[in-house]
């Protein structure tokens, strides 16, 4: 029998998710210290739902699938659009709402290094505002998530989709070729100027359009009305104290989805990586699945990447939350001393475990070298008629006896 | 546009999930104390592993799907296979592995009262022993993870499947009748003994055996050879501290699944409400598998069941990580300080938050209310220039000054 897991997929084990939990800890406190909620929505939504935003084409992106009843599914492949949902099914709940997700998701598409067809995302959406200090909050967010998982230095890239909607206007980009304009300044850090252009020529966009706009924002004069709001928005967020903010003029994301402020978040010295943290404001998402628009911001950091670029995607230890102690009976008229020892250890709080399997003190140190627990207590007849046991510090091998009635303190001390 | 979720799943939203993240807390606490580590596999296998433990019926169960290579999918519908797969697919691995998870899964299933299609379950599998000591340990997390998160009494029924195979073939019940005879005598909780019999009946089994078997189990007359061990596995918990363990001959769980040891939980009172967390030994699944069978033994709870039995689904509070303190600018000119003192609280560990919608007075206090929000800090130019704010109790109305200078201590007794 295979038994891979499906194309795209794998098992976290506990080396991997003792990690996640630790990450995911801290970037909960982040965003419950701003007032976000978390929400879980379904893994799989109606099918319709999903293809309203980015049309039926998405079918070739996802899990899409047919229930018993003959409904149409699909895995969700973006917490936003559930989110969307949400607010639009309830007009009436107030106003910002701030919720947060920790979550997977779904995409059918070609496995490669970090991409993976599941895929954890961290984020928020702010629901409500429209004000340059919740776009700046955005700003704030990001940084305070990725500060208190690495130390790895971030440029975060600002641009706003209005002032590129001004700059295509007055540089003469037909309004039919704007979106194909935008991908070709978007591509320009990855090919040359040549490529891109080649590639409009194919799609038979007019190229002057296209080098009016680049003349223009690689000599920095893009003077536009638009631009106050993003510089506003940007001087809020150093104001709240976000460092290394650019505006950059070639950045375009999600040209279906956004309305207003975008911004991707990339490793300094290493931007080929990609963006690990990405968002902006979509005042107009809300509006496709109920009665009227809300203006709403929000961002979404892939989790996978950032445990990639912050070098923790797993710790050394096979079974990080094995114990701290493990307790080792040596032979079988020692094991109910030494179960009863595990148990008052637990209750006191401290990881501790002792063998399952009737196994003979040499197997026994064998499995508790292998799964790397520090410190091993063993007891046999003598400790136990002595009331002691005898500490072994596995990492250097040096053996001491302890006192039963001092045992908790002793341990205490090791843990810290 | 439909904007339900799809039928049988539901939305999360804070009040939920917060609550949930605590429960979340504690069980991983408890597992992680007894030295489990955290596994997570992914929302889908393929269908031949899920279908090798159940049979192909399996798909009428399930959501079955094929991705688009024409690989035949199906989410998962119980945590165990998947982590056998992870078992038999590296033998090498040391034994015990002790695993745990806090995850969801799917069924295809009438959806009714505490039956999802898409839920949750939390439990563990310890993988390697075949000691008394490992059953016990099930029945002591057991027992842990529900006193860690209610006050609700439980009566863990516990059974054993080798028990009942030699009752069986004593009271001359033939092996092909076996699993309908089984099945018979566990549901005489819910149904008359003649409804029981009349299935049988129309099932072709001889009623004798069952009578036999019910005979002895009614009298107390089990005075078989397996009886011993499930003594021993009773008597290890109790030591361990486990109460309220009662054997019970007329419970029989996964059939097709567990080898030995069976329990179920039950509430104190309100035993028709079903088992809140079963499990129990399956020596012979691993070996499906793999190369060879390994003896394991492990539980799974229903999360969204023992959030109900605790009645403890929700909290009262709509989103119960917003802010504790609100910090109300009374105009335009307040804003930018409003923000900055919301700023510095955060920095302190506070949960706080302000106005991001340009809102006046009478609107915040709206909000706040709205949210339950239990402070607001009033800020306007007087209080600005005193250096102080106007601290409100929302539930009490009373308003007093406080000095910026004294402001954190203030809050942080508030919050104690």
């Amino acid at each position: 029998m295979n038994l891979d897991t499906p194309r795209g997929t794998r098992d976290l084990l506990p080396n991997e998710t003792y990690v996640r939990n630790e990450v995911y800890r801290k970037i909960r406190e982040v965003f419950e210290s701003y007032g976000y909620g978390e929400v879980e929505t379904p893994a799989f939504e109606n099918f319709e739902l999903l293809a309203a935003k980015s049309g039926p084409e998405i079918e070739e992106e996802i899990y899409a699938f047919e229930d018993k009843g003959g409904r149409k599914l699909g895995l969700r492949f973006d917490p936003t659009v559930p989110i969307a949902r949400i607010v639009a099914s309830d007009p009436s709940k107030p106003k910002p709402m701030k919720y947060y997700y920790i979550t997977r998701m779904w995409r059918y598409e070609k496995p490669q290094q970090g991409r993976w067809r599941e895929f954890w995302q961290a984020g928020c959406e702010l629901i409500g505002p429209s004000s340059v200090e919740a776009d700046a909050e955005m700003l704030k967010l990001t940084q305070e998530c990725l500060k208190r998982v690495t130390n790895t230095e971030f440029v975060i890239k600002i641009n706003s989709r209005e002032v590129m909607d001004e700059l295509a206007a007055e540089a003469g980009v037909k309004e039919e070729d704007k979106d194909e304009v935008f991908r070709a300044l978007d591509k320009l850090d990855k090919k040359t100027q040549k490529e891109v252009e080649d590639e409009l020529i194919e799609k038979n966009v007019d190229l002057n359009g296209f080098r009016t706009m680049l003349m223009k924002i690689e000599k920095g004069e893009v003077n536009c009305e638009s631009e106050e709001r993003l510089m506003k928005i940007k001087r809020k967020a150093e104001e709240m104290g976000v460092k290394n903010l650019e505006v950059d003029y070639s950045i375009m994301r999600g040209l279906d989805y956004y309305t207003g402020f975008i911004f991707e978040t990339l490793v300094k010295g290493s931007e080929q990586i990609g963006s690990v943290c990405s968002g902006g404001r979509y005042d107009s998402l809300i509006g496709i699945y109920g009665k009227e628009d809300v203006p709403a911001t929000g961002f979404g950091l892939g989790v996978d990447r950032l445990l990639e670029v912050a070098g923790i995607t797993e710790t050394s230890s096979s079974n990080p939350s094995q114990a701290d102690f493990y307790i080792v009976p040596v032979n079988d008229s020692s094991r109910n001393e030494a179960l009863r020892l595990t148990q008052e250890l637990r209750e006191k709080g401290f990881r501790a475990d002792t063998d399952l399997m009737e196994r003979g003190l040499s197997k026994q140190m064998n499995y508790i070298n292998s799964l790397k627990i520090p410190y091993a207590l063993i007891m046999g007849p003598k400790e136990i008629k002595n009331s002691e046991v005898t500490l072994k510090n596995m990492e250097t091998g040096e053996q001491i006896k302890v006192k039963r009635s001092s045992l908790t303190e002793k341990l205490r001390d090791l843990k810290n």
